[in-house]
């Protein structure tokens, strides 16, 4: 029997990539993707296109409504997302676009579905490389994540510990889409924008930034339409 | 200016405790409960009136279907809940009403609220020694939760870390009543049942079971009306 996993899909490229590892290393894929009331929510949409286009055997959609509690520019229509940002700045600073403990309370649900389905790996699609600066997708957490899990879950206690895995952790955007192209993901369904205009991609907030530098290192064609020129 | 604290509140009478302690201390409390599907929801009304009774500073109900992926008891109507198990089994086992990965994403959903409030404090009325045998509610899991928030937040990694609070960890459920009683918990309000029968508590299931013990050897008057006679 294949070996059971729950995917956080987002609908972004990372996560899209990191589905298709998971698939790639033989697992049987359940995605799970969160509606809390981001604005750019047309990745849902993506999410199950992803889903069906890479084979996943289930796909969830949670809808948690971070979104009441307000913090981040990514929930909260009051704070502008930044454009233009340089890569310097992306590094060294945590932008507005942080949304408070995303990624906790995201792995915390997956691995309530984990142990619901006796699954034994949880993929996310977290890079510590070309990433904005968030301190949740970096390695320290993922390893402390790995240890709640273990110590606060009924399989876990029992010796049935679910294993964290984050295979594009220590990847540059432009070797994730080489892997990711290699694999078949068809990065045309994907959304990275964090701030769409009516459908297109901004092509300046960070996630748009980091997405097409690595298409032009990678030296693979950039299927997203923009809505505005690279600067 | 008071330190401000989130403090999970289920409605039972260990969340009521520790919201009265966390007053007791000065804190600025704000209350926050989960719709998780739970069958005893009854226990939301409470959550909200515990909260007007003893001086929160605000109350959110937040909504997480949980119950979607099943495999508990508590939100699983084709499972029963255990009826009459003795004090030497709870020590023993985790039982059927254990909801995958429940404080872990409670606890998460709090910290994401806390770092949104400029709040530094957590409390949970965990407790391990009247306790069902939920891994949860143990010290190992509280203690990795702390490093994990630490890691994985913007107020963590910058410096202002949560603490996560549990003032009822060492108590008896006779200690948790007393020190209520003494705090002016009104325990009228809360509801600790499992599966309440016709709005009353079922005085079978294990959190009867230890309430009614609790009150009980604490010498203080049980106001419970419950639906059966103590075997």
């Amino acid at each position: 029997m294949a070996t059971r996993a729950v995917i956080l899909l987002s609908g972004g490229l990372d996560s899209a990539t990191c589905l298709a590892v998971a698939r790639a290393v033989g697992r049987e894929c359940h995605t799970l993707s969160f509606d809390y009331g981001q604005r750019h929510r047309g990745e849902l949409a993506r999410a199950r296109k992803l889903s069906a286009a890479l084979g996943a055997a289930s796909h969830r959609v949670v809808k948690l409504d971070l979104a009441a509690f307000g913090g981040s520019a990514l929930t909260d229509r009051a704070i502008a997302v930044p454009k233009g940002r340089s890569l310097a700045r992306m590094a060294k600073e945590i932008p507005v676009t942080y949304v408070p403990a995303r990624n906790l309370v995201m792995l915390s649900v997956a691995t309530a579905l984990a142990e619901t389905l006796g699954a034994t790996e949880l993929y996310i699609g977290a890079n510590a490389i070309d990433y904005s600066g968030y301190p949740d997708c970096r390695p320290p957490f993922l390893r402390a994540f790995e240890r709640v899990a273990r110590a606060g879950t009924k399989a876990g206690v029992e010796g049935r510990p679910l294993r964290i895995r984050a295979p594009l952790l220590r990847l540059s955007k432009a070797a994730i889409i080489r892997l990711g192209t290699r694999l078949g993901v068809p990065y045309g369904i994907t959304q990275s924008c964090y701030d769409p205009i009516r459908g297109r991609a901004c092509g300046l907030c960070d996630s748009c930034v980091l997405r097409r530098r690595g298409f032009e290192e990678a030296g693979v064609e950039d299927p997203t339409p923009y809505a505005t020129r690279k600067r």
